[in-house]
């Protein structure tokens, strides 16, 4: 019998938009699927009743009471921000966990543009210059330390690569845990303790009620003086407002993520010295899709196992 | 009896300029030192005499007949472009040998800068702009090739750094050779054919006749089309000229070095697209002076040791 599985896999950003060519490698691996691609709600809510799998961007509460036969939702995403739990328990949903390389990259990208003063030699660069001296105080990533405050799946592959460069990394999850790297995990309740220690402090939290304006301004300007702070999680950790008023504090940020997105033009974040802001872009690469399927593949072969 | 050192370590470059208090480690270290500072030429000329060893940014040929007492010099620099040999043959001179690690982080810094697209990505930022699709071409540097041409001492340290992000790094030098690393070393008479499997191509050659303009047109037309380039080595070994010519062919360059330095602001490479110019200034860190002032230490006690 041929197991249904439909795709809501449709997106406004490109990297990010599947579309049927892309599917064709589950198509050729997994010939017992039946693929049905939908390129908007209204069709795959007309025949959601079918569908035994779905790869899906978004997955709203009330759906589920007419997809019967639905068993397993996949989802590209990392954060549980736009799939929504079976209210009766029934559907397993698989989150990407395929982030961490791609974050990582992008992080490191970030620590040393900051940290090699870019903004700084990018407008020298704009204006003609030849001013050596911008960045004679800067200091080799491998001789700082990194805090990343938000250290599960994710921020673990990047503390892992970030350490290699010879950077002492300190992790901060919910709870204190041993850790195979041999990089230190600390309970969320130190996080005020081990502020002062980090040149960089990096957020990838998820985004919750709980995490709302967690780096405030009082905490920020526990850091050291000069402090290079990074949100790579969701905006809602680190309020606009927090930042811009403990901005004489700080060395510079770089934001993958605001509290609104996208931010408004209208924000004063934009005319901050020695910040950089990206689009919420810290994983898109050309290899986004193929890591998603490749993932799916491996936990369709596994649920499909005879 | 004192050793008598003089020292010859102004510069323009803030970074690399040494003041009397930069020298009390060695005063601290080395006691047996008689350390004599100087600010510019003519004071050196007149006590050269004297001078058992020198600290110096720059030697002229003519300059050994007067030092008549001289047995050592230590200079910064990783080139031989300031201090020229002593025609006598009776004077050592030791050249910095702690560029890698320095060099290393700033052409990762280039590499991942390209790499994710920055040049757009600053310009979106800085009209406030919020473009998703900008970086979706970006592949992991972890999944590319880079070729490093000029594979000495620090060629050697960025491709360590290079390829422990995963990547796969190969490098030219004069001759083939083996490499701790795993690191592939081919002969520079491999250079055609290697260049075109190299998703960035980067330029690390001392500056000399013989590398005059050796990544040419011709050379360039043979990388992959849109392959990144760099150079970090010195600025005559790729010719504005050429670089210009083959433009339509390339994805970008970072040039930390140029033909001409500074470069001109008639310079047509300053208004390209996808081009990052920096002042050469990859080894320009706090810790430069440090790092020269612990291997001379390093050196003189070898060489005073009774």
């Amino acid at each position: 019998m041929k197991v249904e599985l439909h795709t809501c896999l449709w997106h406004d950003v490109q990297a990010f938009h599947f579309n049927e060519k892309d599917l064709d490698v589950l198509r050729r691996t997994l010939p017992e699927l039946n693929i049905v691609t939908h390129n908007n709600e209204s069709s795959f809510l007309a025949q959601s009743e079918n569908a035994d799998a779905v790869l899906t961007w978004e997955f709203n509460a009330d759906w589920y009471q007419r997809a019967t036969n639905l068993k397993w939702i996949m989802t590209p995403a990392a954060g549980n921000d736009w799939v929504e739990a079976d209210p009766t328990g029934k559907v397993d949903i698989f989150h990407g966990t395929f982030h961490g390389d791609l974050l990582a990259e992008s992080l490191l990208s970030a620590l040393l543009f900051m940290n090699h003063r870019m903004p700084e030699m990018w407008r020298n660069f704009s204006s003609k210059g030849w001013d050596r001296n911008l960045q004679k105080e800067s200091r080799l990533l491998k001789d700082q330390t990194v805090l990343i405050i938000g250290y599960g799946n994710i921020g673990q592959v990047c503390g892992r690569l970030i350490s290699q460069m010879g950077t002492r990394v300190i992790g901060i999850a919910r709870h204190a845990r041993a850790n195979p790297d041999d990089i230190p995990v600390h309970a969320a309740t130190e996080l005020e303790k081990l502020l002062p220690l980090a040149d960089h402090v990096v957020l990838m939290l998820p985004g919750s009620t709980s995490t709302d304006g967690l780096l405030n301004e009082q905490l920020i300007r526990r850091c050291k003086p000069g402090v290079y702070l990074y949100n790579f999680g969701r905006g809602n950790s680190l309020r606009s407002d927090d930042l811009i008023n403990s901005w004489d504090h700080i060395g510079g940020a770089f934001l993958d993520v605001t509290e609104q997105e996208p931010l408004p033009k209208s924000s004063k974040l934009w005319g901050l010295d020695n910040i950089m802001i990206t689009p919420h872009s810290s994983c898109i690469y050309a290899s986004y899709k193929q890591a998603f399927l490749d993932e799916t593949i491996d936990h369709l072969r596994a649920l499909l196992k005879p």
